[in-house]
């Protein structure tokens, strides 16, 4: 039994990341998978499996490693299933450490990604000394992860942390979850894409490329040459994100927001509007207390180092 | 010294009451002062004090008392401090445990109330079997004590837990805390006169008592006698309520959220919109699973007994 290694996977609406990390929380290899591209989980599974054997061949390690940690959209600790994720493809109860059993005969941990990512950021990010903090998970969702008092806040069902799915616009944009106005319908590639197109359609104004070519990363680069639409939507986006901060900090009052994710990497473009209108709505007994942080670690290894930890810790 | 006893106090933002109780939990003798009256935070504690030995005097007991526990609007577990409340005359940061200490030289400890009736329904009432569960007072504001794994939240700096200043309607009603759109401005005894009299403009219908007469239980009672326009407030009241109800659940799904203070009173004029809403706005994942309750302990007793129970587990 080779117990130096564990597998640590972060499951994301669009991608999804592996790493074979040590106890240090060195990530030595990674690889990405299209999550998107598998209608069927099983397919996906399939392709995740042959993935992992093939990293195990580059690093020349077995087979028999420690275990494999994963962190999912929807993902619950307590049954290790995936439940009616809205930006999957895969509908339902999808019982993923089960179904990712039969290839590997190892324990199997799954966990929401965002408390995956906390988990990360706790143990070998920038949240080491802190007890209380949240972090943010920015990408085809809004995912988040609340760490009170140096433990994880799972609720009674292994399902809390979902502020992407609280209202924050009553009767506001249509949600993957089926409801309307959630903190993720504004905050999140897909909402910064919403409300571009709004904009464009306000201003009346034709965009430059085609529909399909409009994505998050397109509004941030052209922000960045100074495209005055672009940048009000990130204005936008951060004046609703910060609401939704503010929001937060009355709930658990945290010392620091980590904003992590490949949305939050348009940084300053995203942060100083945010930054902004959580100051501007933040509660007054908890003005200037609470920091609103990038993350510290590598792109993407919060998740895979916190998903990994689940293994490390479980003796 | 005669540690048999503990003095319970629960400061709101119109009644102040107080219990004297015993280590199971029962309450021996309770009496009550008009917070509101008192303009200057000294003249309140002159007024406090005289009323807590009246009580002695009427038990016979010393005034050797185990010691003094405090729930308090904006309360601060940490400092035993009141700031900023809203709802009290006393602007600014009192330190309201120091201020008592002139009157009675036994231990002080201070929370915020909504803390305190979260401890009294964990320890004496319907949430004794519970890990995780909220607490909501409604009253002339809207309090929360969130428990989290069978402990209380604090937060980082002591005043995590205020569900009342989440923001429900951006831009919404102007609030005691300086923003708009608190939870409080729609959901507590201020927020439904404010919606019974918007609807009156509305309908232009004129009220058939003077203005200063129309308060809560004026509401409350013409509901009950059939008064259309009172009912459909209390539904508007149900329907804010649920939905942040349901954004609760998003953040530490709880087994069960208990409504309780002068406003919860109401009970089925309150509690059937909103459950009827929470239910329609809980995201999927958590649907059926958080019961919306009534506190099973005698009125207002939770906060007297939780705020006691600060002082019985001081030890």
């Amino acid at each position: 039994m080779n117990s130096e290694f564990v597998v640590g996977i972060d499951i994301g609406g669009t991608n999804t990341k592996v790493g074979i990390v040590n106890e240090s929380g060195n990530c030595l290899i990674r690889a990405t998978l299209h999550t998107n591209e598998y209608i069927l989980v099983d397919d996906f599974i399939d392709a995740l499996a042959g993935l992992i054997n093939r990293l195990f061949s580059e690093l020349r390690i077995g087979k028999n490693i420690k275990g494999i940690g994963i962190g999912a959209p929807n993902g619950n600790y307590f049954k290790g299933t995936i439940e009616y994720a809205p930006n999957l493809n895969w509908k339902g109860i999808i019982y993923f450490a089960d179904l990712m059993k039969v290839h590997f005969n190892v324990p199997i941990i799954l966990t929401n990604d965002a408390n995956a990512a906390a988990m990360g950021e706790m143990l070998y990010g920038a949240a080491r000394s802190m007890k209380d903090f949240i972090v943010i998970t920015l990408g085809t969702g809004l995912g988040s992860g609340i760490v009170v008092n140096g433990e994880l806040v799972y609720g009674h069902d292994g399902f809390a942390g979902e502020i992407g799915h609280t209202i924050i616009v009553i009767n506001g944009r249509q949600c993957g979850c089926g409801r309307n106005g959630c903190l993720e319908t504004y905050c999140s590639a897909p909402g910064i894409i919403y409300t571009y197109k709004e904009l464009l359609k306000k201003y009346n104004v034709i965009p430059e490329v085609k529909d399909s070519l409009i994505e998050a990363k397109y509004i941030e680069q052209i922000a960045k040459e100074g495209d005055v639409i672009a940048i009000e939507a990130f204005k936008y986006t951060g004046e609703i994100l910060g609401i939704g901060l503010a929001n937060s900090v009355a709930y658990t009052s945290p010392e620091a927001i980590y904003l992590i994710g490949g949305f939050a990497k348009a940084k300053d473009l995203l942060f100083e509007p945010t930054i902004k209108s959580f100051n501007e709505n933040v509660m007054n007994i908890f003005k200037g207390k609470t920091k609103i942080l990038p993350s510290d670690l590598n792109d993407g290894d919060a998740a895979i180092l916190g998903a990994a930890s689940l293994i490390w810790k479980m003796d």
